[in-house]
């Protein structure tokens, strides 16, 4: 068998027409010891993509975009340093391809920081010039460091959105040790959201939704979380100082932070998990002391972060709320993310020709 | 002996005329169990003295305003309740006077963060409707959880201001486990500045100042910092993902806030320990989330990190650069936190006649 070095995905070439995705053959970058090449079996539809796609996080980096980063396949090619993954194997891969492996953060569990070569899975460039490509495709090719064997319990449907959104939501409450005990805010229910809501069940905490309607509040009881909250004026009275973590996957500008810092138990913290366009409300000094709690942002997961919580997810049969659809039906799923109709996350099927092999 | 309850101090009576300190005599709040009655020996002047009183933080809660809450002095009245303090003992009060004592942040070394019954030492009101006034004065009565002995190796001049400005510093820092191999910011060498300098240099921590000029370069050398930068464009570069913690104690709308988030490592915290009246600069996720960092505020300390900072101060033998003046001076202390002068910390000395009592 020839090697493999080409796929054939769904790409955008044009930002100002942003829905309108071509099939296109492309080169994979090229192959070293260390990539895993993956055949793509389904892959999920994130607000990532709609960003990208349609210039909200700016101009692409490569001539066109194959977007899709919650990635589950089968393992169909290894470079020569590759001993733990083998080909057959059935793996994920999430909005990371590649990072230094040197720098003091990829050796101390932070490789999803890594200041010297973060590679995104798609619009990401090597060192070397090559571009990264995404999952609307038949394959992607990504470090080994970024290709996660999946446990059996798991169908691939539901592992694929855990690989971004679920490890998204899921890292903050795993970085702030919330488990049996702990009280987490969710402040917006969408894909990243609903996550939140079920990872933090999972760990064993206690969970209020907070929303701006009542629109979701039946999904979310379903989902386990304990309260729903309707952020209508004075919603914070009743929480003041109570939360462990709020976990923020609601746009930014119009959000009521100030009110739901008052929320916060003594020196906790606000974490946007999602990547916002807009800019955060204003913070004083006088609005943060009283409960000298913080406001961060958070950017995926580490290996061993994703590997956890897919055991969780197996161990405590987390269900995510999944639709799925052809990869042909993409600009559809990018359709549902825009207009906040996913419910809650658009998993899109392999329908390409396989034979893309150079 | 007939009881103490009253006291003479130096009050302004004006917000429009905030230098004008007028001698006057008034009650002390009214006795309660727990509280000591402390004839004043010195006290510190500080950033919050001067934002009181001149209305930058809102009108006065009471008719006028005693300021000064670095307070050293000798207990010469206790209530019935206090059992760990004696009348001729040399104690410390700080900036809070009293709280609930019953809420769990009282019950877990938050009470500086009581949501219930909050006092200020001075400006504060109690629940009977008293009102609390500080330290320019004869005499201060506060709860006895907020009065502090202090260890015999330390001067009186050099622990009043830890009572306030050195608490508010050192509070993150043990927060934040700041020890041997930490790298700690910070930002401005004021009085709050000078004390994050020589506490995370007692804590073991290597220690870089940020200024926006060279001007106070050699004291923060001598006072011991590794490094001194001065934040001109690119500043931050040298810097990048590197530090443990950044103490703040400028104002903050004109701070390159984005800049210095750069230079926390994974998950780190950027802490504004000032209460400057200003909005912080604008946030975005996405300039926060590359390192997962955090953005937030402190207020002063709790029991435990007053007495551990007293005992550290003695231990490594920390000296605050002070200097000293008459009380009726007062005014001019004011004036010299108002223009950036007091270097580092100015220590008003007991000057009122003694004989006030009731």
């Amino acid at each position: 068998m020839s090697p493999i070095n080409s796929s054939r995905g769904y790409a955008i070439h044009d930002q100002k027409d942003y829905k309108n995705f071509k099939l296109t053959d492309y080169e994979l970058k090229r192959e070293q010891a260390d990539d895993v090449t993956v055949h793509v079996e389904c892959c999920g539809t994130c607000g990532s993509d709609h960003h990208t796609i349609s210039g909200g996080w700016g101009p692409f980096v490569a001539p066109f975009c194959v977007t899709g980063h919650e990635i589950v396949g089968e393992v169909v090619q290894v470079g020569s340093n590759v001993k733990n993954l083998q080909v057959g194997q059935r793996v994920g891969i999430g909005a990371q391809s590649s990072s230094c492996m040197e720098c003091k953060y990829c050796k101390n569990d932070n490789e999803n920081y890594c200041p010297v070569a973060w590679t995104d899975t798609y619009q990401g460039k090597y060192p070397n010039g090559d571009f990264s490509q995404g999952g609307y495709s038949t394959h992607v090719r990504a470090h080994q460091q970024f290709v996660f064997p999946l446990p059996e319990g798991l169908r691939s449907v539901d592992a694929a959105s855990m690989l971004c959104a679920g490890v998204t939501s899921y890292s903050p409450l795993n970085r702030h040790n919330i488990g049996k005990g702990s009280k987490v805010g969710v402040v917006g229910l969408g894909g990243l959201g609903h996550y939140a809501v079920l990872f933090a069940k999972a760990l064993g905490a206690e969970v209020v939704v907070f929303s701006h309607s009542e629109r979701k509040k039946e999904d979310a009881l379903k989902m386990g979380a304990d309260e729903f909250v309707i952020t209508n004026k004075g919603f914070e009275e009743k929480y003041k100082m109570s939360l462990d973590i709020i976990v923020c996957t609601s746009s930014s500008s119009s959000l009521p932070l100030n009110e739901f810092i008052t929320t916060l138990d003594v020196g906790k913290h606000f974490v946007f998990v999602g990547m916002p366009e807009d800019e955060w409300p204003s913070l004083t000094s006088q609005a943060m002391a009283p409960n000298g709690a913080f406001v961060g942002s958070s950017h995926i997961g580490c290996r061993t972060e994703i590997l956890k919580m897919l055991d969780l997810a197996v161990e405590k049969n987390v269900k995510p709320w999944i639709t799925t659809r052809p990869m042909k039906e993409a600009a559809q799923s990018i359709e549902d993310v825009e207009t906040g109709k996913a419910r809650y996350r658009t998993i899109l099927l392999q329908d390409i020709d396989r034979e893309v092999q150079a």
